[in-house]
């Protein structure tokens, strides 16, 4: 028998939501019990808002998105609850599940980098799970994920860092319009356009990334001193971030050296987490890719369908190590990656022990 | 009297040919009196061939794109030819109009950084002109413009340099697919993708960048030392080449001074040249600008439509300087720019009198 | 001395308004005076909300824009307006309009049909301007444009419907973006994507386009029987709207009559009217046209860019004529109609004596 | 133990021949053994030719693209061959491997409507395949489907013709890109365009879709005498190809019945084929579906995945029923289509018995 946990999505409605519903509705740990509605969504049909590719999972579509109660939840033997409620909703009603005894992962900004929330991504800093028992929090534990563009990033940089040891990172990103959420974009202002600017996110990339490829000591963590120097900008793509960076290098390894460090890449090996792919990094060697609408869904097996972050395009001139970097926005990094991170929590214990 | 040379465009049929028929077809001083096909082309109707999107000029749609005869042109009383030729065909055509005493406008990289041939931008390196009187070349002279992402980039760069002498300058772009011509990139690489790759691309931003920025004495140019480094992408925008540019700075101006150096930028004040515009560089302060859709197009007056290039989203955070900067790559940084080479050409004496 | 009668633009910062204000800017006619906008965008200046193309005209990004007070533009000796007021606040504010003795030009829906209200393309119903001597309006005369799709449709039937008496006409369309105005459709909704569907769009199609091609005897209008039936759909295309037609015929004229009905089609040609496209119908014989990116510029003269209507792959099986016809949705369908409509009121002498 | 038969894909790095090998790469019945190239492809890795949007299936991406050849095929133990070749190669190559006796089921058009060639849309005229009985051609089989705008415009027909029994059909489509293979169409002739215009699909579309509507007796087919009239259309869309269909109806059913007729229809219900959706119509009741990236990958189940064809938008104005109707024209109208025919044709005995 497998151990399994209710579970309950926050915004449900959502672009990210959506895909957290896609993601859990056959999840081999949780349980799907409940969709909850963002106040803009709640009582509409799950199939009325929903904007994926695929249809919904079966059974799902009809579903109405019901209002948030994290008591309900909790009595209806929710364990924890996966958050993508908007930037101002998300805050309150995370800290109300905690106080509810629930454990929440959550894919929004509003804790990130609060001293007792790790802001994980399993590959990078799984070690910052341990911010979990500084205990300041009260109630259920919280876990978030980082922005989706810091989250393909910190994965390339993650295995370069020994090696090339940067005085500076450069970045520039081609970002997916489904980074808006829904609705986002407007069409004319998206079609046959780039626009060069999204809120707040360039300080994000930065800020979220020091972070993440920082060192923990006990529950502190100390953020990495590498500027990481960022142009965000929004291009006519549905899905999928892709960045250039320019890594300016202290070391000078070769270049063999440099892709050994990205293909051997693979922390979670003997974890076996279902979402993790193995590796998390895919090394392409043609000189076009990554590219969005060919490696989006990278992989390497159904379940961890773009969760694979690929990296191309490697061209080392010494000091400056330069290449391209492409992970799904909505599923690593969004969706899929607060599932790993509840994945790995439960592995760890962080989640007690399974009801079911 | 206006002074009148008559002209010719030499593969009219293709995306940057047509660009130029657009622009000459009611130019104050020179006269569109031929349009010469590349091979693919030859025989057509220029209307069948046009890709913009306003109609052919006046006159123009119907007439049928001729075979290339440098001596036929110049028995036609032809004084300068616009080289919109492909790579591999420019340069054996080009070196024949000259001998056959033509002056050659090129927007092809054949010739590109020979001794004897200005690579121009009139505001930024008007004195390379001087290049032509090495008189290595036989019969007419040959004046290129260089690669479309490399135009905007020394025009924003230029006013800069003495201002924060940088160490580096990292660019990534955000490239239209109307640079790759006709046909050009097949839809399915083009909608919904981002393409991390162009070929040549970078090496060109780099050389003929630091080309036009390097000083001239006498015949010689000394190319500028401070590394470019580029990565090019093209994105799935019609026209408008976006670049997200990263100035390491050795000094510290304010940020003052840098807008100022930016919106008092015209050296070619003086010069009433039709195709200037004056101020060559626009600088906006709005958070999202510039975009391809809404600046692509900039310019002070209805015959420099396209030819200014905006700057806008800058950063100041010592020692970094970011900012975009947009051109239109076809006419800015193609026909346009040429044109407007020819321009100032003419008014130094270089086509000699006018014949009309 | 050129007539000149004061004008404003009740609008102006949507998108239909932009257009508005660029075709007004210079034009030899109306001096525009005014620029209202809505309640939305009220006080913002018109660049913050430019969406076009081209930069806003001279002198005019700068302006603000301010509320509306008809009694105010009265008193500043504004004699006409040009309504692009959204749906729900265009009724009352045009009547108030009326009320206070400006001519209205309305691009909006509210009023079309009513007893004493030209519904106007001046080359199909332009006797329908005998409507306002019904004077049951108090005031000011007001006119109307059809919807955007209605606009291409009819001027492409008028010239066919003597020759091939038609039991009925399918159409679909192929709508672009901007015929939903500002902010419009989410770029999700809308980028790699067709919708099927376009609110009160095919019921407008039919009404509409029946009531211009109908009769009018004195001041009542008989609308044409025949059945119009369309499907409406949007796809990823920034502006031009395509229609595919197929007109069931009762006669069987010759393709080469069908083709003369259209090329000779000009019934305003004495008139010199402005932004009167000659002739107002073109015909393309290539088997790929019309296409929106290569004919929504349509026009013979730089005044009547997007005027002109193109008719293309023409099909003739009897009894059935298939045809595809191209209109830009919002200059012919939208400000630049409304533009005609007021010049074709001040030719008939409806806006009274020009002040100035 | 499954019953299975050795195939293989002919122009496999193609698009229609990608989704042949993700469609056969786990197939239950048939083992892909062979991947043979185009002339253009040949000697190239499926992975570097890959367009799909998720990775080649596990084992196949390394695999190189072999030449053609039938006998080596038949050495090899394959029993069947799925054709997508281009339209020219395909007619000689496929009766070369009927000589071979191997059983073919082919995506192109060159053997359409031969008298002993069954053009084959299970769920619509499952009994023509019989006409493989008449037995004029030598050695194996040959099934064909029919063009990807056919296949979803008689799926949804079929049920409806005994109920409104037409006297005219009135088809307009909204193209996907990917119809037209690889590289297909350029770029700027694609985004923020539609091109009216795709050779010879107009005739395609009546001639194959009365024929797979009519009536067979014996060895012949008698075609369906109600004139399909179709516009086509291409529009920047990747995948999809939207029909809007207005049938002229001679009877008049209720509402409720046409809806019945659609969701009831399930010919294929009993019969076990891996690929057959159940239903293969999904009739959706909201406003505005379907549309090709909410609905193209319309299936009961993971195998189905863009089998099931979508219609909606129903609107019954006697005599004109119109609606419009989706389907993912690489899958049902494509690969998924013909390896659907191949399981009816195993089904039914035409491949004789599985050899492992």
């Amino acid at each position: 028998v497998t151990a399994r946990w209710a579970a309950a999505v926050l915004g449900a409605g959502g672009y990210i939501g959506q895909h957290f519903v896609r993601l859990l509705a056959d999840h081999p740990w949780f349980d799907l019990t409940h969709l909850v509605g963002s106040e803009r969504s709640g009582g509409r049909r799950l199939e009325d808002a929903w904007a994926l590719p695929d249809p919904p999972p079966a059974g799902f579509g009809r579903r109405r998105l019901e209002p948030m109660s994290p008591a309900r939840l909790r009595r209806a033997g929710v364990r924890l609850v996966f958050s993508a409620l908007p930037g101002t909703a998300a805050g309150p009603v995370e800290s109300a599940c905690q106080r509810a005894g629930l454990a929440v992962f959550s894919n929004a900004s509003a804790h990130r980098m609060e001293p007792s929330v790790p802001l994980l991504v399993p590959e990078v800093n799984a070690d910052h799970l341990r911010l979990l028992s500084s205990r300041r929090h009260r109630g259920g534990p919280l876990v978030t994920n980082p922005n989706c563009t810091s989250t393909g990033l910190v994965l390339a940089l993650k295995p370069l860092l020994p090696l090339v040891r940067p005085s500076a990172i450069h970045v520039a990103t081609y970002q997916a319009l489904s980074g808006a959420g829904l609705p986002g974009v407007a069409s004319l202002a998206a079609v046959d356009n780039v626009i060069p600017f999204i809120a707040g996110e360039e300080e994000k990339v930065a800020r979220e990334s020091a972070w993440i490829l920082g060192t923990r000591s006990g529950v502190t963590v100390r953020p990495a001193t590498t500027p990481i120097l960022a142009h965000c900008a929004r291009v006519p793509v549905r899905d999928g971030h892709l960045e250039a960076v320019t890594v300016v290098a202290r070391s000078r390894p070769t270049a063999d050296e440099i892709g050994r460090a990205w293909t051997s890449f693979d922390p979670l090996a003997g974890l076996d987490l279902p979402s993790a792919p193995h590796p998390p990094l895919q090394l392409r060697t043609e000189p076009d890719r990554p590219q969005p609408v060919r490696d989006r869904w990278a992989g390497d097996r159904p379940r961890t369908r773009g969760m694979a972050v690929v990296v191309g395009r490697v061209r080392w001139t010494p000091p400056n190590l330069r290449f391209f970097v492409l992970s799904h926005n909505a599923v690593r990094g969004g969706a899929g990656g607060s599932v790993l991170n509840a994945e790995l929590a439960a592995a760890r214990g962080v989640l007690g022990e399974p009801e079911r």
